[in-house]
């Protein structure tokens, strides 16, 4: 079980062998045994195999071919319509509307997605997560037809490998793990924690063709810059007062 | 496999076994290979022990008594702090003091902690999430002495199980799981999705020691009340925006 977890590769290329329903089942069988908030199973899993549908939802992930190769892609979405709902019909009053509900449901949404993705990787399947989702949340939901207090929080696309990747590099386990309280880094532990990375080949080949002087710089300038990260913040707190989990802020 | 992830229940008991430190490592190290934004690993993992801060920390989660009682409890923590001073260090502008990046690091350190939990359970050790974590962000930043650009999002507390607890009930996976695009629940459907929860001699039970005419009441009015989830709301705003996370709506 360890040994599947420390085999982890993200999965971009599949074969044309389909998912068996059957399989499909088991999967999300187990993935509703997953922890939640108070047995509210506040989430929910939009899977979706039509090639149509497929094609209508690329552009909101930025053509990343996985979408439309990819037999099976799963929305994950923080959900509080369908407990509201239920409120609603048992004289009771649902106070879900709100951003504290919304973390609740965004927390239950990505433990159930974890799950999947392993539950899915134990089976011989290959995942990947697509970071898109929050970005176009707001066409995610037009195409999906999401109601109100639904919001897509994380995109996983499944198949069977068509070859095993390499494994990407990790920051050393003192990166992210703090014992007790948490030791804040000083200039040459960072200088430390990040020189196997910059000084490998790989990194430093991506760091010329990406025309830059540290890798540091391909991040902000390039994969996660201020600027698309304050577009999308926007964008984004937008779709959540849209779908009703931001009604006391409004 | 899939019989690990069917067999989970949440263990809130656990006997005096501590967790052994290289047990702990190696379940660390799994959880380091989950999928993550970008390869940023934008997440921290803080391990506590010392009977002192657990002490401290107890109140943060209501006193409930996993907290003081299992060997070994970890915050898992939206983490944009060690990722920012590696791209100062580096003549890179870094931006992810905005909500973005909050959802980015959120998603990171979520699918981390279901990594956690799933590695741990494989190893016949029991785990139970907290949600109280965004609750009491604030104070369990002081506890913990978390910098700006990290928010603890979910708390685990992990020993050896003193005993086997019953599975709690889930709802039928057509709850949860929608084909191609979202189908909106009908009241017809709304019945009878919750119906054998509702006809449980459990919850009927349930109902009557809470005092309420429904199930839904019982959470509405007393588990996840709106008054409580709309002060709880406001309270981990502030948090974010004293984190730094909100700074373009500022």
């Amino acid at each position: 079980m360890l040994n599947l977890l420390n085999q982890h590769r993200t999965v971009r290329k599949y074969t044309d062998k389909p998912i068996d329903s059957e399989l499909l089942t088991k999967l999300l069988e187990a993935t509703c045994r997953t922890s939640n908030t108070g047995n509210m199973q506040a989430y929910s899993i939009v899977v979706t195999t039509d090639a149509t549908l497929k094609q209508q939802l690329a552009p909101t992930h930025f053509n990343q071919p996985m979408i439309t190769q990819a037999p099976v892609v799963l929305t994950f979405c923080a959900d509080f319509n369908r407990f509201t709902k239920w409120c609603e019909q048992r004289q009771a009053d649902p106070g879900y509307d709100n951003f504290q509900s919304f973390m609740a449901s965004t927390i239950d949404t990505l433990l159930a997605a974890q799950t999947f993705c392993i539950a899915a990787e134990s089976e011989g399947l290959g995942i990947c997560y697509l970071g898109t989702t929050t970005y176009n949340a707001g066409e995610i939901i037009d195409i999906l037809k999401l109601p109100k207090l639904v919001v897509p929080i994380t995109t996983v696309t499944v198949g069977y490998p068509a070859d095993l990747p390499e494994q990407t590099d990790r920051l050393p386990q003192e990166a992210v793990v703090h014992f007790e309280t948490y030791k804040d880094f000083t200039s040459a532990d960072i200088d430390q924690l990040y020189a196997e990375k910059e000084n490998s080949d790989f990194y430093k080949q991506f760091v010329a063709e990406n025309k830059k002087e540290t890798l540091a710089q391909v991040f902000t300038d390039i994969r996660y810059s201020r600027k698309n990260n304050e577009f999308f913040s926007d964008k984004f707190l937008e779709v959540l007062k849209k779908q009703g989990f931001l009604s006391v802020i409004n």
